[in-house]
């Protein structure tokens, strides 16, 4: 996809916009005196991140005629918001490592980790609050929905670690709350700054649902039918007994022999074994293909939601482009 | 003081606008659809606490001639921020008994823990926000900049406790971080709401923070020096190693073999031999007196700092009623 003239253009601007964004808060000081309580903040913000999250602010604000340094501070929040919920997200699941370095309660301790979550969720506001008087009530209500709706799915999600099976309706709903909905407020948020119309900032916000649900489905496909080359392991979510979509998908497929088998399966200790036998049920119901199908179709109708969106057709180029790297991983 | 009809007149007010926030907010359903995420929330909320701070936004607000409906939310905003607080400190200091019943992560797990504080204290935005649009920005920016500094007090108190020994000033500040601001806080939004000039803001502020650092003063004295017979250990503080206020005037007030006495009395596993001999040392060197100077001199520029705030005699002696019974643990 990268031959065109027109692809070029649509990289430009979102080369550009990271550049701007980087320059901006690359080397942040937060101007505080007690630097004990911000340098936890900085280690983890300098691990990096892809940074989808502003870009798709910037991104969005732009298509609707604003100049982005109005969205800058917005964008920021957005982002540490993202990093608050990695932060807990990491305590949680006991992790270790992040983005390559050691998380933040395994470098310092739990208590040190869940303060400087809190802390980015506060600073997270204050960015946010950086905005024109006219639109901070919209943004902050776009932003306190997104932010209950995302704890609501990381609950759910936890929930469902501790089920058999969850149906797929179920788990559309949690990876909505959990990954598609801050994605969604980021555009919308981008659009409310650009001075979007009601209609717009609804087809925005559709197009990123969407675009997360796709993206997340694939994320579970990945793991399993990905490209071995890339490093990853195959399998990673088998072994830690994810409740993914190909899983529940292959439950609900299975007769009641591959039920059972799957069930043991969740219990064997032979990691190799659990994931080949695992894998073989995926093939046997074809839930490898129905999942593909499913997430081509999600990410179809992202594309209709920004087709819908009035704004020139270049901003919907640079949307799409920005959409097309983030679910093919060129990010 | 309870003989006189002007303060039952004061108390009167304190009681009604009391039972005003209960009735708004003692069954509260946050009215979605998702009551996982919510239960822990509504368990931690129902064990009650004595709601100073909403008490204090509205009585603010009432002092300058505002309906306290107009408060009502922000004030309910404030105690789930307080909430958020507890919870999360309570993970950190491994404590099993809040308010007389379990802690939320004994309850449950520390996840959910983690996650409900964070619910919290995005609720707490939520319910901040719902304000006259006029006031939103002076509220949003009063309550980041206690939020902010509240995480910064924890950090402080958090280091502390790993030191030998903390100077006054040092300690004043992370007392006037982690307890005060929220209380002046509370005060200065409802003076927000109430309408009030940024003089009468900065005092009532100014009010809140000297209340503040006289109740911990007043709570550290109470701990070795309080009545015994009302059922709380003497020296409590002391067993823990708390780094307060009496421990560090008493150990910049000593001599050599003094210091040295009290820095092996925090190895001491003889509870009842630590707890006397500390009690020794602060005797020796006259602490007890010192503090309850002390505290009694801020609570007394507290009252001056409300003297100079223009509103009603009355509304002062709500407000100065209000104080006396925070003041004297009546509360």
């Amino acid at each position: 996809m990268k031959d065109t003239g027109f692809e070029t253009l649509a990289e430009g601007k979102s080369q550009m916009f990271s550049e701007l964004y980087s320059q901006h808060f690359d080397g942040i000081q937060f101007n505080e005196a007690n630097t004990d309580a911000y340098e936890p903040i900085y280690y983890f913000l300098k691990t990096g991140g892809k940074r989808i999250r502003p870009l798709l602010v910037l991104l969005s604000c732009d298509a609707f005629g604003q100049q982005v340094n109005k969205a800058l501070n917005p964008a920021f929040g957005i982002e540490l918001f993202h990093n608050f919920t990695l932060i807990h997200d990491d305590i949680m699941d006991k992790a270790a490592i992040r983005r390559g370095r050691a998380t933040l309660h395994q470098k310092y301790s739990e208590g040190t980790a869940i303060l400087a979550g809190d802390f980015l969720l506060i600073l997270a506001y204050r960015y946010l609050a950086k905005v024109d008087p006219e639109h901070l009530i919209a943004i902050l209500e776009t932003f306190n929905t997104a932010a209950t709706q995302i704890i609501e799915g990381q609950v759910m999600d936890a929930s469902f670690e501790k089920r058999e099976f969850v149906n797929e309706e179920e788990y559309l709903e949690m990876i909505k709350y959990k990954t598609s909905v801050l994605l969604a407020a980021s555009l919308k948020i981008g659009s409310i700054i650009g001075g979007a119309s009601d209609m717009d900032q609804k087809n925005i916000y559709t197009f990123g649902i969407n675009l997360g649900l796709s993206f997340q489905l694939k994320d579970d496909w990945l793991d399993v039918y990905g490209d071995k080359s890339l490093g990853k392991r195959i399998g990673g979510d088998i072994l830690q007994n994810k409740k993914t979509y190909l899983f529940n998908k292959a439950y609900n497929l299975s007769n009641q022999a591959q039920r059972t088998h799957l069930a043991n399966l969740v219990q064997s200790e032979d990691e190799d074994y659990k994931i080949s036998q695992t894998i073989d049920i995926y093939d046997q119901v074809g839930v490898g293909a129905e999942t593909e199908r499913y997430m081509n179709v999600l990410y179809d109708q992202a594309l209709e939601s920004l087709d819908k969106v009035s704004i020139s057709s270049e901003a919907k180029a640079d949307l799409q482009y920005f959409a097309h790297r983030i679910y093919h991983r060129e990010y």
